[in-house]
């Protein structure tokens, strides 16, 4: 069982053939080649209106870039206090913005709501020049704690932000994961719905290591070519990235793959609550977080499984546990099969045997998730 | 004709084989992978030292990354005024060193000397706080004159640049190059002559997108794990960097491709000289720059002839040319064929037809260039 | 009444005296005059050991250096959540340190604990190099809420603070009063409670504006007047900062004027308590932050008092008022006189006379008010 | 003989009543008093158009925040190669801009002029996104080397940059000496003649320290007051720098005190010639640079006579001297007294008697120097 993250996975073979494809003959450096043109109709294809696109290798890079497109060093970039930007990136974002202000909202199950993120935009500091000013929204989809904006709500958090002049980012490190989780459009779950840059991420879904960052408002454009080259994101051999994601693309592949994430990750949390165990958020994409009692956590490290111990503070208080539980997060990449599944659902029931007797009566298996 | 650049050329074969057979069930990410400490042993064999590496897909990354190790903001970087470092990276320097000061100093062929390294220094303008201090000398390897250091002339200038507490980096986009044409060892070329830290270049010798920081001064690892984190710049599944160095370094491909590629060069260079054209440079790694006068120059491009302009300002008086004339730069890489050179030549030759007739006149074939 | 801030007042008459005594013949320019080096004779003697000391002119500007000495931009700076460099600079901060985190830690009364600090750093965010790493802790004396540490409190903040390599800042921008309400030494309410940079603010008592960046630990004097300088806050006639700050501690005219400000506080809080108006905090410095109910708000605002309406969340429930109150922050400083006092407790009276009935029964002139 | 520096000069009595005069009584802080529209209103009086004013206490500071209203972190700025931007501020430019690339062209006797400006922006490194882009340059009046530039000069070199959408800085730490040397109206030494923002310097000419950021393109107000605050400049008591220049601006006194140090300046040139000495660059402000043979400098030195020695690129070929010379800076201030200029000339021949033989001829008293 080795569920810590999506990106212990390999590329899809698919993916590992277009680089083989593209790799032929001289082609024009630095993202002027055909593949990158390609990349773009494809992704304006997607979203059901021209795009402009610029293609990197890691979702730090992708998230960092936009935002500084969008704040100057005196604004203030606000997120939930769980996401990706807010603690995992060693500060990208106030590196690439200059020292902007990160600010983090509350919000229950890792998302941001109209609630909260007016509420921190009614606290009493944003007058300049003494405080910063609120200049960009992100939003992470899926969010940090594995659960999925639907289009209303991203369209009612935007509306906010429009009418204080705030852009509105999207990180999308597992977006194909929220598309597949809505079966909204990728157009209604962003430019639609007022988001005007959006980090698509292909590394966690099949890629080796591809993120375009798709640009639904024209002035973002300007001088992001220059940023990304400052930031030392612009390969010579660009046509190598934009081959992954084309190949993603093409056919749906990314759905597809998405698709299949989340079903294992369904799969395995309906096996989890089945042996009375809870789920700490809604399960909305392929990340599952899961209450392990402390006796059985410690059975699963002994016998060596893979996953990862969250800490949360947007965990609602009727979830709460106690009594040293901790909350485990598993994920479903694209390529994890029903079969790791049940292995993994074996080995926890291998830990059930030995850990102390189950707090809770089982469930009924089949019995509804959410 | 296509020599405008070694960034144009695919990826060698078996780079894309390594990716493949990488590309199997999951593994550490973020560099804590097997392949990663496979090139650091690698790296460490080449170098007849153990080296720490740390491993990035950009050479601006690479360059950027090293030298904000070596300089705080208040430093700063000194190099040949037409370094790369110095215009072709977008101040990328700049950024990641938070607005440290990048110094040209002249020096015939592309190379800083002793005199003109050590004049800089001898210059009146070092006196902190009210000035920057002098942190970090970088060399190119080859320069970008496509002329090459030896180790006594790396040496000498360490050895100034160790007298005052000056850190020694080298970029080494093509240092493979570098060491095909001096038939010196990489750690004569580096460590030994006192360099700390070399950005050492697998793109444009066959990778798809790879470089590797070299760090030969222990120091100088601490934190670089943040800096390229922060930077956008530590891949997820970073075996797929690691695996291409891999596959370059094993069995020496690497030495191989760059010892074909300056071999087509100064089959290209002879050729040239043998057409009674004058190169501006001497020709020592796999670049050539040749004075093409004004109507040669119109003849080949009206054919599409692809090869880059060149402006210069360390050009050696005696050899500077006038009329019109200008300087070609055409660069073979390790995919450009004999055949390749061939055609080129057959080319000009009939662009020499159409153009002006010749100023000079030829010089016997097979006559010693250098 | 006017009592919106310190920072309204004039300077002390004795900075202006000091001033023009200051004004004769020439000096060494950059801070290396007489007055400089007898500014630090000084603060050696008020500190019981000798330290070095960086005159600048905002308190901004001697945070921002100080802090920028005390970490790396993939550092993070703790401080608590409504302290001066968490808003209220603009991102100076952020600005000055090159992209490090400022990340605020909620307590009561606008004080850190050892349990708010101590939990903060007990989350799983600094794991480098994915986190910043926690690098300087930030205390405020007198605290933003108008409350003050003691050297046992410090000293135990500062202890989980060298626990953890972590640097220990003092923002003393009212340090003045802080020396003043404790009664506690300059020294024991720094060094020796592990405070290893404080900014020692003279503006908010008596100067025109000079603030002094003490330091106590020696490592950190390095390269800060290269900051310094970079930042353009060395002043060529530096002289002119040094006199002022020279004229407050000679002869301990800055307690005197602290001494001043703390007691019309006081005079404050007793007559507004003695009006059945409660204070928001304890009243421990030259600041009073007082419930006013929204009638009453009302009406001094119609009569042009001058105070700010505070925003905080610091409050400690039981303290919490409702029903439309404000907190309104009322400010003594050293200008400040009895009789002002008394007439903006004149005007209050007034302003109570047209306002909705008192809510709670008057408490007894002279009772106990901490 | 102390002639190091115009900074080394105490401040005018005018300015010291002018703080005593406003220190009265509370002001609304942060600039927003009556003594900073007082000033605009009196720069709006000087440069015959209204202006904005942004008040700071260092030409760094003045200069690095104008500049980095200009451009942005991958722009370049370009000025002389001797400006005090390029070298003499610690990189402040490179910090406020958050790392563009400050670029210097050459120019004899330290001011660029159309061939020189001209030819940068002709070189090929000017290509985004793979190099920066010029956007702003910056004009120092008077130059390091203490000439000015006429209205024509600058109208032409702003003319180039208006056609290559840069803005036009000028850095008049000492505008005063230049207006008062060019008889020209500060109107058509600035905005009529294309400058679009102006340190206009009074540190040097009287203040204790104060400098104007005027703004005469109105674009470049949006935002400096966040970068003024964020960079620690905003007095929360700024009615102090206001009255300085106040004081100064009112009835013309800063042109009184520029045309004293001038003439101080010009008679001491006069006296240097008359004693056969060569001046390096035209005497056109308030700066003096003199050849001075390797034998009088050790004895002045001996004598402690205070000047700078100067090193400069910027000298015609046919004034360069020889043999062990070296150029002296010698600067009068507003202070510096015509007894002051006849006692370092009676110094210098007491020197001269010591020193070895003279090598020309004197020259009769009273000659004209230019």
């Amino acid at each position: 069982m080795n569920l810590t993250s999506d990106n212990i996975a390999p590329a899809h073979p698919a993916v590992l053939e277009a680089l083989a494809a593209a790799n032929s003959g001289p082609a024009r450096p630095y993202g002027h080649d055909e593949e990158n043109a390609r990349v773009e109709a494809l992704l304006s294809d997607v979203f059901e209106k021209p795009v402009a696109a610029f293609l990197v290798t890691t979702g730090t890079a992708a998230n960092a870039l936009s935002l500084a497109q969008m704040t100057p060093p005196w604004g203030a970039v606000i997120g939930h206090e769980e996401a990706h930007v807010m603690h995992d990136e060693c500060g990208a974002p106030e590196f690439f913005t200059n020292g902007a202000k990160i600010v983090g909202a509350p919000g229950l199950d890792g998302k941001l709501t109209t609630e909260t993120f007016g509420g921190l935009l009614g606290r009493d500091f944003w007058t300049p020049p003494t405080h910063v000013t609120p200049a960009a929204l992100t939003l992470s989809q899926a969010t940090e704690a594995g659960t999925v904006y639907r289009p209303a709500e991203i369209g009612a958090l935007s509306e906010i932000a429009r009418g204080r002049r705030i852009r509105v980012h999207m990180d999308g490190a597992r977006f194909a994961n929220a598309v597949a989780s809505t079966h909204a459009s990728p157009a209604d779950l962003t430019w639609r719905s007022g988001v005007e840059a959006l980090s698509f991420g292909f590394t966690k879904n099949g890629a080796m290591a591809a993120e375009a960052i798709v640009l639904f408002a024209e002035d973002l454009i300007q001088n992001l070519a220059e940023r990304r080259k400052r930031g030392g994101h612009t390969w010579s051999k660009g046509r190598f990235i934009a081959a992954q994601i084309a190949a993603l693309l093409e056919g749906g592949l990314w759905l597809d793959l998405a698709r299949s994430a989340n079903a294992r990750a369904a799969e395995l949390a309906l096996g989890l609550e089945a042996r009375g165990l809870r789920t700490a958020f809604p399960v909305e994409a392929n990340e599952v977080f899961v209450w392990l009692p402390a006796a059985l956590h410690e059975a699963l490290k002994a016998r060596g499984a893979g996953y990862y111990v969250w800490t949360s503070e947007s965990i609602a208080p009727e979830r709460a546990g106690g009594d040293g539980e901790v909350i485990a997060r598993m994920i479903a990449s694209f390529a994890t099969t029903g079969a790791e599944v049940q292995t993994a659902l074996t080995e926890i029931d291998a830990a059930l045997a030995v850990a102390a007797p189950r707090k809770r009566a089982p469930r009924p298996l089949g019995a509804p998730l959410f």
